[in-house]
């Protein structure tokens, strides 16, 4: 099945909200950290918490590798039920044998339905990943940090024009896109970046950045199309007691509510 | 002791070559494939055939999570010595939280002494890295594969006049650079970049590409200042039989003689 397809069966049923897992042992329910494995522990709580509620989980690759491993990632991935999607949220940014074997590593070996990736090196970043037609791909687009200013939003000779550069992203994905395997990455943080997308592409849209880092997750659904709002740390650190995984549950519960 | 000093002390006892580490298990000798971690010993050998003659050696992640795991390659890198560098090719592109475990991950869990890095997102990227000192940043600025013209080369408007995308990169990584632990890529198959990179600042350049992707050894070395080759496919498949580490050893030999 094609992800966009899965993606419309569980928003149907559960919500358009996914579950970012960044899984900080600093951050952690102390009472956790004396598990064996507290990182596999803790979220393995949260998606049994939350996946009645929501459209999948987002995996953030950095606080597995810099912890327990990626192996405890793959556990998590295959933990989770075959409905929902599996993002595996790990921008990376490498081209021919280097890419293929990222994407052997996320899609073959882990077995995510999508990845995010970073678009600086051009088309041979997402060549080997859309090749697989039943996966998708996120390309970072628009960031909301400060320094998106550095190049995402330089004025570029574009089309015999001017053009932002994250705009050229998005046109260039587009153009890329004949698979209908390919969105974007746009930060939740910049409202008026989503009007402007939206004149561009009805690609899908996954957009972090809601809750903690300050975005709005009713801007985000405003401009049609699918999107798919991402919140990580507002729900998964709702408490830091025992109660968890029942604070992440109420947590998702409110930002659902919020969406209709 | 910081990385800069540490690569003069090597290169002039052994060579400014650095091996990239690619392990492919369809490219290892057969003959090794039936050992319980094939990766582990293919890299080990080749690390103890040819430590004396290198700078260090460049591990390309992707290799490793799309087969034994980074367990192995944080392995491979405490089985090399510590007068000689380790580079974490892995061109990560993240920001904030998620980029200092990044930076976790490779310089203090695995122990790296460089990573690779893309600036898509800007000086929040390179931020969490450029505060390790005595580590190093190799962030990427133009590279050798057809779609580096999607982005790289295009045509910005910067400083009040313009300048190619790529350019900018190398001329905002200059001013981030207080702490002289920032250095770029720089793919070996466009000789006037090197140029014109030269023009612009003396921070160190990493150049893989060269050998199977058909850069030329002397070009990159021509311009003057901290370059370090990155020879990777050429060398470590040079034979597909038991003796590929004594091939590994002689072709490693015939690039270092290219050199002089």
């Amino acid at each position: 099945m094609k992800f966009i397809e899965k993606f419309h069966n569980i928003k149907d049923r559960n919500s358009i909200l996914c579950i970012g897992l960044d899984p900080d042992p600093s951050l952690i329910p102390p009472v956790i950290l004396k598990e064996k494995n507290p990182v596999l522990r803790f979220c393995k709580e949260i998606i049994d918490a939350t996946s009645d509620l929501v459209c999948g989980f987002k995996f953030n690759s950095a606080f597995f590798e810099a912890s327990c491993g990626q192996n405890v990632m793959e556990q998590l991935r295959r933990h989770i039920k075959n409905e929902l999607i599996t993002i595996a949220d790990v921008k990376r940014a490498d081209i021919g044998n280097t890419a293929r074997k990222y994407a052997e590593a996320f899609f073959d070996k882990m077995g995510f339905d999508a990845v995010t990736l970073s678009p600086y090196m051009g088309y041979d970043t997402v060549e080997s990943f859309i090749s697989y037609k039943d996966r998708f791909i996120f390309l970072i687009c628009l960031t909301s940090n400060p320094s998106s200013r550095d190049f995402e939003e330089l004025t570029v000779e574009f089309d015999g024009g001017r053009a932002i550069l994250w705009e050229v992203v998005a046109r260039k994905a587009e153009t890329w896109n004949t698979d209908e395997n390919l969105g974007l990455v746009v930060g939740a943080t910049k409202p008026d970046a989503f009007k402007r997308i939206r004149e561009i592409t009805k690609m899908p849209l996954l957009v972090p950045g809601i809750g903690k880092q300050g975005g709005d997750i009713k801007i985000v659904v405003e401009y049609g199309g699918i999107v798919i709002p991402a919140i990580s740390r507002s729900i998964i650190y709702a408490s830091s007691n025992i109660d968890f995984a029942e604070a992440a549950r109420k947590k998702t519960e409110e930002f659902i509510g919020m969406l209709v």
